[in-house]
């Protein structure tokens, strides 16, 4: 199992509808995140920033992020989600949440 | 159980020693975050931001919170962490690390 955490801005002007729909995330995307073995999967928001925290259980990551993408529902939602978002400038290239360094775990 | 995100900053001259301490926690100062119900305890950094995530399993965690703060282990450490560290202008009063709201999970 891999954690990831992962930092992104969301608009200020947007950050109701960011949380509205949040709320209310469709079944088949819910059914697809699980479907590429990502668990305990959190969004938290603070000062328009957001930070994910989830665990990976699988054992290709890029595969099953790919699969993501190929997805309907999935470019559907993210079609609603980018424009209220802003990656943070130090992203790296590809990303669009930006990966952060696990500098501590316990369990 | 309840789920914590947690924002801080780190002095980005004290980053470095910042990462050296916290990948060789004191035996007691994480023999004590286990005793206060603290668990899947992670912290992520990027851009000298400090991102934290554990899950309390307890049911007074101002309790918990107050035990470690007794501790003189944990009160040494945090006497070494806390000027490597920098809160955000927008925590609440009494917070040093400051919580940030969920606004999503999926198990």
């Amino acid at each position: 199992m891999a954690r990831y955490g992962l930092v992104l801005r969301v608009r200020p002007e947007y950050q109701d509808s960011y949380i509205e729909y949040h709320k209310a995330v469709w079944p088949d995307v819910l059914a697809l995140i699980r479907d590429c073995q990502i668990r305990n999967y959190s969004i938290f928001l603070k000062d328009h920033t957001l930070f994910a925290y989830f665990e990976y259980h699988g054992a290709d990551f890029d595969a099953d992020m790919k699969k993501m993408a190929a997805s309907e529902a999935m470019r559907k939602w993210w079609d609603i989600m980018e424009p209220m978002q802003e990656p943070v400038p130090t992203r790296k290239p590809g990303e669009w949440w930006a990966r952060m360094d696990e500098v501590f775990h316990a369990d």
